[in-house]
């Protein structure tokens, strides 16, 4: 039996579809006081991790946002695969929205469009010579995309037809990835032969500062780079002083730490760092999309089948 | 022989590189007064189209330009027939660069990157949830590519992987296009139903004004259009209607009518109307890929091979 605990923070309309997602499903509806007593097979949202370990009888915990930070640890792993259970991410949500996101900074730098916007904001002149001379084709050029999940597979997708040389990097590669990969070893070199580097790392101690002053002093000069990832993993001061004083071109952040980024922090000021705030995995229709990710693998989870974004597996 | 007469209006020293190019190719190169009494087999750039009228000793005529209104008459056409004469243009060249521009604008519009960037010249404020719920994803959505030709090819190859719904117009299908094709008696209903309007149409008599009040009014509500064709294809009284009073939700113009659009002019001030000055085809090695595309064109001439991107052939 499916017995679904859903901790989730959504209007009520969307938890009333949820629920009725689920019953037709066949599964059962637990909330509140009822958690402990009827033991719940299936928890959905954000659940608190200390009652999530006491719960004895989950086989599967699905967590709504691509994130899991606060899972991320070695109790929740050991809890894991102690009891066979399995744990999701709804990253498969994340991935259209993250990607097509991405394709918008890199285009919209390639394309000049920032300059253009400054333009018809203030002197609305032509200077199409100029505009035209310093926007450049992204056939041939080199990226790497640093992180290698769901939404770089996608990525790879939308960017495949462009011509461009695509380079991932991740801990451990699999040797199963659609494009030529590299491990810690390997990725300053890579990201110095790149003219845009994509960061999509998660938050962790291993990727605090991950882009710290010697990897974008290790940059190609002229480059640009990308971040959609979270803001942590990047030390802001080096970064500045990149776009500054080089080498990098420009910069295209979504995610910055702090978050919001202060009205006055330097970053906002430089002409060629362009921000979005934090917009990157965001569309109208997310909720619906919540939903059916979550309902898909339910019905996954029913028939037995493999279900989609698995987490914290243990590694090779 | 190939014997060519370069009527280019470029720098010195690119004239020296296509100079090299084709004297490496074998041929020999023509100029000045030399053109009438050396009968060029060959003419390349904008040749003036009596003068090329009068020399019966071409063969073959490349435009260095997309655009060929210039020729594009019913005594050139006849001249090309009777002669058995080739006349290609350089489309080619801008197919990468005008696509990749379409791909920024309709990516900027919907990731709203150009709210994004307002708020950072301004406020720079945080609004992430109301800009999350502003962003659309693209998968799933319909768009209409007026005009398809060297370009509309390219888009679809870089929009494919989105999973849109793609149709394309022209005046008269092959049938061998790679999505649904309409022709002048389904355009209006295609539109219609449309998310995106591409209009890569050409100017001709034809094409004036083909996006008129009727066309801007039966499009979708909420659907957005973009133009990399020409301006004259545009009445912009009835595109400025269509943004303020609906049904569209934004406009991306890389041309307008006139170029440049005066400063006054409200289709720079409505804040759902994007501008780029005429620079979607540009891109900083576009001389070298100008010579690497006339230097193919001219290895094929040579080999008896067809040519790219063929214009003003007879019309079944």
């Amino acid at each position: 039996m499916m017995k679904v605990w859903a901790q989730v923070d959504i209007s009520a309309a969307d938890r009333e579809r949820l629920r009725r997602g689920v019953e037709q499903a066949g599964g059962e509806w637990i909330e509140g006081a009822e958690i402990e007593r009827k033991g719940p097979t299936i928890a959905y949202g954000q659940p608190p991790v200390d009652l999530m370990l006491r719960t004895e009888t989950l086989r599967w915990i699905q967590v709504d946002t691509a994130g899991f930070e606060r899972y991320d640890r070695d109790d929740v792993r050991e809890w894991l695969r102690a009891g066979g259970r399995q744990m999701t991410n709804s990253s498969g949500v994340y991935a259209d929205p993250c990607a097509e996101h991405v394709v918008a900074m890199i285009f919209s730098l390639a394309r000049q469009l920032p300059r253009a916007w400054e333009i018809q904001q203030g002197e609305r002149s032509w200077p199409m010579m100029e505009l035209r001379a310093e926007s450049f084709l992204l056939r041939g050029q080199a990226a790497v995309l640093l992180g290698y999940g769901t939404i770089a597979e996608r990525l790879v997708e939308l960017l495949t037809p462009l011509g461009m040389r695509l380079t991932g990097y991740r801990r451990r590669p699999t040797g199963h990835e659609p494009i030529p990969m590299v491990d810690a070893g390997g990725v300053r070199a890579a990201c110095a032969e790149a003219d845009h580097v994509i960061n999509i790392l998660p938050a962790s101690p291993a990727t605090e500062k991950f882009c710290d002053r010697a990897f974008f002093q290790g940059l190609r000069r002229g480059s640009r780079f990308y971040n959609i990832g979270r803001g942590k993993t990047v030390d802001q001061e080096a970064l500045r002083e990149a776009l500054v004083e080089g080498p990098l071109a420009a910069a295209y952040l979504d995610v910055t730490d702090p978050e919001p980024l202060p009205p006055d922090h330097p970053l906002w000021k430089l002409p060629n760092c362009l921000l979005t705030p934090h917009t990157a995995g965001g569309h109208h229709d997310e909720r619906d999309r919540h939903l059916a990710h979550f309902l898909d693998n339910l019905g996954r989870f029913q028939r037995g089948e493999p279900l989609r974004d698995l987490i914290l597996r243990d590694r090779p």
